[in-house]
């Protein structure tokens, strides 16, 4: 018996909105910011709940400075959209007109000194305001304040356990249907269908990976037919409530070999030791190092060719990420993703992965089941 | 009788691609640029077929320079995608890897000078060229370059042709669907259905504006349940084998009033004036004046409150625009939509488009459904 209903978790308040907006300016302030602009894409939704429809040439942009109202500056066109913004009430709108010029309009906002932009501001934009003020300058947002969204509040880290449980769900139903015979792009299906069933509005990813598929970290999932006798790696999240999910069980199709059973053991030790390493204060750096030496001691640090993990929230992929020369120390409240893996070039790979919040005194997995691999079928 | 199959056109050639990018050079030149930086979109698939999965932090730029062999720097991990593009083979293909400065490396394929850049070339990307280069500067491609894709070629213009029968052929099939008691979105959904089932690979927009909502010309589908006697704006489009359908017809629902067919009638001969206009040489100012001269002089001049028409290729809304202060004149293998309206806040709105592709001596219409007013039920 399975649901297709979940229930809404409590909106974004016009106070949550603020605080996110008086933080990011306070952290500007302290990198040495005037301000931070910010244009359509995770960054504007997070700090204000607008998500414009699509992303257009016409500038939309959300400028922060310390002493001035949060302004967003949107086209006349999408004002209504804009005004019924979860955020809105945290915001002064401010329009422009198709035929006006945005530029002028925008470059008072910001005025003079060193502004932190969104990296995927359009050059359109950006080359709008450098010829309006040219004594400015600008630094992408994830160079100057790559923690922006890292820290995580109540509200945030609950849709984060709630994504994390509907994948969770989706899992413990692929498990139960039919894996030989079946084409991988097939299955990756299924676990759309799934991750949709228990409450996802979008799917970001369904990696199938079998057999000599799965050793290749950037397959997704082919025509591949699965045999009996595969591994298969199972990567697969989206975005609930807002939210991201993204989880990894490797599965295998029928009895593994010694082999098979042995390289599990390894990334699946690799991943333990990583979750247990997670706490306040702990570097980065310090959590892929952890998952590494595991592998490393069992042979296999060649083969495990990708970072230990990366951070998670109205994204699926964000800083910070689990990564060697990553400093930044942990804080309670971030979220990101433990995946060690081990790929043998043309045979098969295995990866395990869960999200993990950061609290006072360790870590809490958002991802719960079993760690054993599963036989199917 | 319908089919889901479509003839698969040919494929575009090496020769094509290496056409298209020698002849954006031959503009660059003359525009005065150094080259153009392209970054992924419509205009990198346009000059080389090349459509990343996706769109991410990581650079990837195509440089055309006089002189220089056309070069796509791309990701490692994205080079077998890339190296499979339908135009690779008219292109050199560099990479850059994780962990290394891919603007150095892009730097040197630009040196010194005014290029035009991508408008949507993420600001992440242009600071970090502008870092490398402090005396090269850019220009966003759509000021210096805005008909870079207009003139189409004879593969194009066939890839065109077919996605307006396509949706010639989903007009057919949706007058005859019952609408009075439906919601808009219900209709909207089969649109799209008929366009994908017609052979559409994407659904870009599916207007259903009745009574009312069709007075608004930015609405797209509502929750309203259409009633007998109302005006239905069906507007709606996509793209099929990459190219770009838009077609527009107003239908009532059940017999028109005599001031329906009045409005409906003014913008059908506004359309079809502003079609008998379209030859080589004509400036796209000129087609927006013809049609908006028709419709001024029925009185209804301050009811026509959009644009004639605009251009359509790999994108359903690029260069030309059909508007006042466009003085480019037409060329033949250029298409574009002519699409007047009428729309009378609070009551009903009417539109007709076709797209028309300029010929040697004057336009073909790519959509040939009836203009008259269907009856539907």
């Amino acid at each position: 018996m399975t649901s297709t209903q979940h229930p809404s978790p409590p909106a974004f308040t016009s106070a949550d909105y603020r605080g996110r907006m008086d933080r990011v300016v306070r952290s500007a302030v302290e990198a040495g910011l005037a301000g931070v602009a910010v244009t359509p894409g995770p960054d504007l939704v997070w700090l204000t709940g607008y998500r414009p429809t699509a992303i257009t040439e016409r500038l939309t942009m959300l400028v922060l400075r310390p002493g001035q109202e949060p302004t967003l500056l949107v086209p006349v066109l999408e004002r209504p959209d804009a005004e019924s913004a979860e955020g809105a009430s945290a915001l002064t709108i401010m329009d422009w007109a198709d035929g006006t010029d945005p530029y002028p309009v925008a470059a008072a906002l910001l005025e003079q000194g060193h502004f932190g932009i969104s990296d995927s501001a359009w050059a359109l934009h950006l080359l709008g305001l450098q010829r309006q003020l040219p004594s400015t300058d600008y630094e992408p947002l994830t160079e100057c304040l790559p923690m922006m969204r890292a820290v995580k509040d109540g509200n945030e880290l609950a849709r984060l356990a709630a994504a994390g449980a509907a994948a969770d769900a989706a899992y413990g139903e692929i498990i139960g249907m039919p894996f030989a015979g079946r084409r991988e792009t097939d299955v990756a299906a299924d676990l759309a269908g799934l991750l949709r069933r228990f409450g996802h509005e979008q799917v970001d990813f369904t990696v199938v990976g079998s057999g000599p598929n799965g050793a290749n970290p950037h397959h997704e999932a082919g025509s591949r037919v699965i045999e009996r006798g595969d591994a298969v790696v199972l990567d697969f999240g989206g975005l609930m409530d807002g939210y991201g999910s993204d989880t990894t069980r490797t599965v295998c199709v029928g009895e593994p070999t010694p082999e098979i059973r042995k390289v599990h053991d390894v990334v699946r030790q690799a991943q333990q030791a990583a979750f247990e390493a997670v706490r306040p204060g702990v570097s980065c750096q310090e959590i892929d190092r952890v998952a590494r030496a595991v592998i490393t001691r069992a042979g296999f640090g060649e083969q495990f060719i990708h970072r230990t993990g990366h951070g998670i929230g109205v994204t699926t992929h964000e800083p910070p990420y689990m990564v060697e020369g990553e400093g930044q120390p942990l804080v309670p409240g971030m979220c990101f993703s433990i995946e060690p893996g081990i790929y043998l070039a043309g045979r098969f790979g295995v990866r395990i992965e869960d999200i993990v919040a950061v609290t006072d005194d360790g870590g809490q997995r958002l991802n719960n089941t079993d760690h054993g691999l599963a036989i199917v079928e």
